[in-house]
């Protein structure tokens, strides 16, 4: 991706350099969540435990992400669509961090629910995951590519997680009413739902940065209508 | 307060320019938390629309910060402490419009909890939001100082919201179990004690810009130990 032409072919190296650096690390994220998850649904405690122990690594791809654009910046001090970039890169990795914690969070509850009937009430949980996990891959792909359509497109998607969301929920609320000695139990189950839930927002926030970074308007606190006034 | 001395004092200028405005932004998020809680406790649904109606004036001033923030970098293109004061704003205003986000939600759940019962259980949240108010006023004249030592012990004082919100969730879970009837209800105080919870967090994480500014060190996910050893 060319993304304008620098005096110094040294300084697209290094934005070259960068913007790989954030997706790998988006796949390393996304390997978390989904790792996180097959624990969950498998029972696996070993793959639970990975996944707590690798979300250093997630943690320490963002500090060096935003230090190397740090260094970007005093060095090469970019202006207009280089800056840009540098921008959305900044605040996307700090989504992506968040994004690594709920994969973390989840793990931990794969570690500590060994009983049955708390696995039961997690079963809830695959359908959405799998649309999060769904949701951050073709976010990270739209990165990858700059696609501001495709960008547009996912950002309306989180009214479908929200809804899956909500239905869960409801079904978990209602197993606590019938049962109010698992209220404890579901309530875990609850918080992840919550902190998959917000996947959803983090992954919109992400595409709202590719908006920017390819139309140079800032999106966010807009209604669905407003973008896509923009995107046109 | 003098970030160094440049050619331009005009470039002065603009950084105490931008500089104020977040400490706007935070008196106003401030107010906002506040009046939302004040809004819930003396049953004031116009103190509430109040709190929803000015969530925009938040969203307009991280917006307005962070296109200033860009400008400059452009324009005078900074470097060392006046780059690190730059992007200490750009993450501290996202966190603030964050909590303005928390103050919105407590004002919702004012405007929709007409029931003597639900109030009954929202007189829970007092004691927590007093303390996440308290936190982020004394994070935000931290930051008016750019005092490296307040930060670092306000960073420690997150363990006591949580332990106050931790007690807080367990009450209400009692609650539940005592009477089903009003899980709903409880949810409700409950997904608020939470958000409440999580502005401890993004307090926390305003402290670790203000080391970053003045220590020049990133102390994201290191231990309370490893922030020690960096301010000393």
């Amino acid at each position: 991706m060319h993304f304008g032409r620098h005096i110094s072919g040294q300084f697209n190296v290094e934005l070259e350099s960068i913007r790989t650096n954030v997706l790998t690390m988006g796949g390393l994220v996304e390997q978390q969540l989904s790792f996180a998850m097959q624990a969950l649904h498998k029972d696996d405690v070993e793959l639970a435990r990975k996944v707590v122990r690798d979300d250093h690594k997630v943690n320490a791809m963002e500090v060096s992400i935003d230090d190397a654009c740090t260094r970007i910046i005093a060095k090469r001090q970019p202006t207009a669509k280089d800056l840009r970039l540098i921008m959305a890169i900044i605040k996307t990795i700090t989504d992506l961090e968040r994004i690594g914690d709920v994969a973390t969070k989840i793990a931990y509850m794969a570690i500590e629910s060994p009983s049955s009937t708390e696995r039961h009430f997690q079963v809830s949980l695959e359908p959405l995951c799998r649309q999060a996990i769904s949701m951050l891959h073709q976010v990270l792909d739209a990165f990858a590519r700059m696609d501001v359509d495709a960008a547009a497109e996912l950002h309306k998607m989180d009214d479908k997680l929200d809804a899956e969301y909500e239905a869960v929920i409801r079904q978990l609320m209602t197993y606590m009413m019938e049962d109010p000695k698992h209220i404890p139990n579901i309530l875990q189950v609850m918080w992840s739902a919550r902190a998959i839930e917000r996947v959803g927002d983090r992954c919109q926030n992400i595409c709202e940065y590719i908006i920017y970074f390819v139309k140079g308007k800032d999106v966010r606190h807009m209604t669905e209508q407003g973008i896509d006034d923009i995107i046109k």
